[in-house]
Parts: C-alpha cells; sequence; structure tokens
C-alpha cells in the first residue's frame, strides 16, 4: 500500500507499527529513524526496518508516508528538523496520546503540500522500547483519527484502511473533543495511579513490603498504570494541561465531598455514590469493552 | 472437620465458603442464617446448606464454627442475636475487610467460652448475592488471621487448616496492622476508584457515551473496583474510617503536589515520581503478586 514508510520514534509504539506493517505487507519498504544510536542498534539486530538512521531529516525522504511516535513533547522539534525533507503529497501522522497541542507544535514547521493526519491508536503495555512490540498490539483496539479542517479526505481513507489492517477499529474524533475525553479515560486515571503509588512508597519499610504482598485487594490495578513510560506521561500531562487539571478540579472536589461524608459518618451519602458508579460498569460489559472474569476460574468453566 | 457450621450472612463470601466446605469435606452440616427471606429460599433452590433460617440466634445452636459473613456495621448486632445462643468451646470468626472496629463490636457480646478468631479472606469479586459465590473463589488468596491477645492457638491453628484446605495462604497479623495495610492496598485505592467513576457519571451526556467506549485506557479498571456492593464498601469506610482518613489525607497532599507540577510545568517533578513508581511493580512481580500479560498474546504465546 506505501512504498516507503519512516518510523520516528522506535519505542513500543514505533516498532510495534514496524511489525504490523511487515506481517499485513503494507510497505515495501521500512526507514526506522531515532536519535538513539543505542535503539537504532537494537532495531537492526532485530531486523525491524529495511534502513535504520539517527539522522531524522533525511530518513524521510522519498517516504509517501512518515510516522510520528515520540513522546508528545518532543513532537515540535522532530517537525522542526523534517519540515524541509518531507515529499510533497505525503502523509504525516502521529501516535501522541494528546491532539490539541502536538498539532500546535508541528503544524507550522511542515510545508503546506504534505497532508497532515493526526492519530492516536488506544494501544499501549506497561513495557517500552523496541524489544516491546509486537505486532497484535492494535488487533481490537481503537484507533482514533483527528482530522484538521483542511484534511483532504483521502489521506484520511488511506491511513484509516492501513489501522484498519492492523485490526484496529477506527474512530474519527475532533481534536478538542478526543482530549477531553481520553483527559478523562486515561489521563485521570494515569495520575491518580502513579500518585496513590507513589503515596505507597513514603510509608514506612515494614508497612510497604505488605503492601507489595497484599496488592491483589486492589492497589495491583494501579501499579500496573503507575508503571508505564514516564517520559511520555510527563509529556502526556504538560501538553493535555488544561483538560487535565480541569478534570482533576472536578475529582477533587467529588473526593473531598467523600472525605466528608466519611468525617461525618454519612452512610447515605457513600452508598448513593457507590450504589450509583455501578452502573458504569454496566454499560461498559454492555458495550462490549470489558467481561466479567472469575479471578480462579478459566475462561472455559466459566462459558459452562 | 467440623461437625455443624453455620454461616450468617449468605452473600459472595458466605456462599462461596459453604461451597468451599462442601467440595472439601469439611463439616458433617452446614447451617445457612440470613435475615433475608428470599436469600435464603435462593439457597435452598441452590442446595448449598443441609438447613436454612432467618432466625440467626437459634441457628448457632449445637455448631462448633460460627462464621460471620455479613457487612461490617452489621457484625455487632448480629452478636447480640447469637451470643446467649453460641455453644461453649465454639469458634467464632468473620469475613470482615476492617478487623479493629468489628473486633470492638462483637467481643462483648459473645461469651467468654467461645473462641473468637477475627480473620479477612482476600478474595472477592464485583458480584454479590448466593449465585455469584463458587468454591475456588479463595484459591491461591491470603486469607489474614488477627487473633486477639488472649486467643488460644488450638482455635487458631484449627482455622488456619481449615482455609488452608480452601487453597489460601495464611498470614496472622495484628488487627490495627491489617487495618492500615488494607487501608492502603485495598480501602483508598476502592474509594478513589468510586470517586473517579462518579465523577465520569457527571459529565455531559455526549462525553459519557464516549468515556464508555474508550474505558479500555485506564478507566475500565476503576470501573470493577466502582462495581462492587456498596453496602459492604460503605461499612468499611465507616469502620476503617480512621486508617481512611490519614491515608486519603496523605494521597491528597501528594495529588496537590502533583497538581502544581502540571500547573507549574514542572517536568521534573511528574518525571520524579513517574520513574519511582515504576519500581513498586517490578517488586510486585517479583513478589509472584502480578505477572505480566501481554493484551493481546495467549498465555502460550507469550512463553514462546
Amino acid at each position: 500500500m506505501f512504498k516507503q514508510v519512516t518510523i520516528i520514534g522506535f519505542g513500543l509504539l514505533g516498532s510495534s507499527i514496524a511489525r504490523a506493517l511487515k506481517a499485513h505487507h503494507q510497505a515495501e519498504k521500512i526507514i526506522c529513524a531515532d536519535i538513539s544510536r543505542a535503539v537504532c542498534e537494537k532495531v537492526q539486530q532485530l531486523g525491524l526496518a529495511d534502513k535504520v538512521s539517527t539522522d531524522l531529516g533525511n530518513s524521510v525522504k522519498g517516504s509517501d508516508l512518515v510516522i510520528l511516535a515520540v513522546p508528545p513533547a518532543s513532537m515540535g522539534a522532530v517537525a522542526e528538523k523534517i519540515g524541509p525533507h518531507v515529499q510533497e503529497g505525503a502523509i504525516v501522522t502521529d501516535t501522541g496520546s494528546v491532539k490539541l497541542d502536538i498539532i500546535r507544535q508541528v503544524q507550522d514547521k511542515l510545508p503546506a503540500s504534505i497532508h497532515l493526519v493526526p492519530s492516536h491508536p488506544i494501544a499501549g503495555t506497561e513495557y517500552s522500547g523496541p524489544e516491546a512490540g509486537f505486532a497484535e498490539l492494535f488487533v481490537g483496539r481503537w484507533w482514533i483519527i483527528t482530522p484538521l479542517a483542511h484534511t483532504d479526505v483521502r489521506a484520511v481513507e488511506k491511513l484509516t484502511k492501513l489501522y484498519e489492517s492492523f485490526g484496529s477499529n477506527i474512530e474519527i474524533m475532533d481534536a478538542a473533543h478526543h482530549d477531553l475525553v481520553l483527559g478523562l479515560t486515561s489521563h485521570l486515571p494515569t495520575l491518580i495511579a502513579y500518585t496513590i503509588v507513589g503515596t505507597a512508597t513514603e510509608l514506612e519499610d515494614d508497612v510497604k513490603s505488605e503492601v507489595i504482598k497484599f496488592s491483589a485487594s486492589g492497589f495491583r490495578d494501579f501499579t500496573r498504570l503507575a508503571a508505564q513510560d514516564p517520559t511520555m506521561w510527563r509529556d502526556v500531562m504538560l501538553t493535555n494541561k488544561d483538560a487535565v487539571l480541569e478534570l482533576l478540579q472536578r475529582f477533587t472536589e467529588d473526593l473531598n465531598a467523600m472525605q466528608k461524608a466519611i468525617r461525618k459518618q454519612d452512610g447515605d451519602y457513600l452508598y448513593g455514590v457507590m450504589e450509583n458508579t455501578r452502573k458504569v460498569r454496566k454499560e461498559i460489559i454492555e458495550a462490549g469493552q470489558a467481561e466479567y472474569v472469575y479471578p480462579n476460574k478459566s475462561p472455559e468453566t466459566q462459558k459452562s
């Protein structure tokens, strides 16, 4: 489908895209560009690209698709380097978890002759680096595309088909709307997870070891989120600052109300909130976004 | 092992214990006591007990083991009802997620001739009621026992053997210490999960439906915790009030610091916290309390 694809930034997402491109024969040639020499050597060892380079500018020459898979706050600097070298008519996309700020960063640094089609795959693991990637990462996952007002629909269609070939479900969305929705479903939960795990690290040593031991009782879910790549997540919080601060404000108000209810022994208030949130889980299961798994039964046993 | 076991409160835990007692032939006779007639009828239909009764006092007569599996705030009222009828030398235990307050509630209402051995199985699902239970619920899970200073060691040993026969790992712990450790690993995460899911329910309708759709990006983990039984969790927050409020205070301070760092664009602070929390996940995996699962690969594929 594409003659030559340059992927800039070869971490978990970049290397997974390279693997998916190969697995589904979507690119004749794959170029890996990463400012880290160690990453480039690793990619060569793993045989993930036809060519590797630490020279970002040169790496995009002749490519009809360029994918920026670097941390959100580095997008502008990368766009500046590749701007003068991107081929006319090429599609440039990214994998950032924030959309408005990234568009602001890159838009003016890329020539008007290319097609900028920002996108965001809602997929990831707690591991990072080129070894951590795998072709199936995107299967059954959402891939959100946030075209600009003037983006060519054919470029959007081409990317849609590519991501669909990886097994993703596509959603087209306004960038500002994306940042609010993901702010709540992803950025705020992750910020809270990092915070509560951080709170635990400051406990007395004897309590700390038991927190590890008995983590299965709720805490463990938070540690998975709090084990993700710190560079990327630092950038997410800073580049989606307005939405994150706004949502954090609402959350803090609600948490204060819960705290007050506990202090005043107001069981009715607590029950009201807890009864209400139960419905949300039901809606998620009904929407096919989660299924109930008995902790100690295999899925086969459960079906019977 | 036991001649007659009375289980008071036949929800997820009570009914799972009944099933496990049967599966491992640990009781000659099982009596179900529940103040709800509907629950008693359901238990009879399911054939989970040899006798069912809504009369809690009478239900403990002749039993050498009595298990209180009611919500934490109801333990005192139940102890008051059964106190005059418990057989001399019987073991009385409970399954509450809070220990200090429950001991305070029940201690004076039970005769000195019985053995009070408070305990807490760290096991559960987001479903409740007698239909939701299953015998394997306790397999590979911790079951914490918090004996009083004067508790007979033989009674503790007998309960230990029983819970081990269910597949549980036993930990003996001081009640106050239990409440602090579980406050952090379970009560605080659950309180926060209920709160953030509550925050989401107050969003505008168009955003709300997309929160459901894209919940896999972090939010979903919180909804599982926030779908648990509201009566039980209301009681946990109120009966472990001191520990929960103390931990909540620490968490709020840490969250304020994160908020300030975002507002001031202090990336170094954010990175420091996020880098640090990553280690906790590593320790949990090393302690055998979690393993990494690739979201789109079967466990077999991952091992290769």
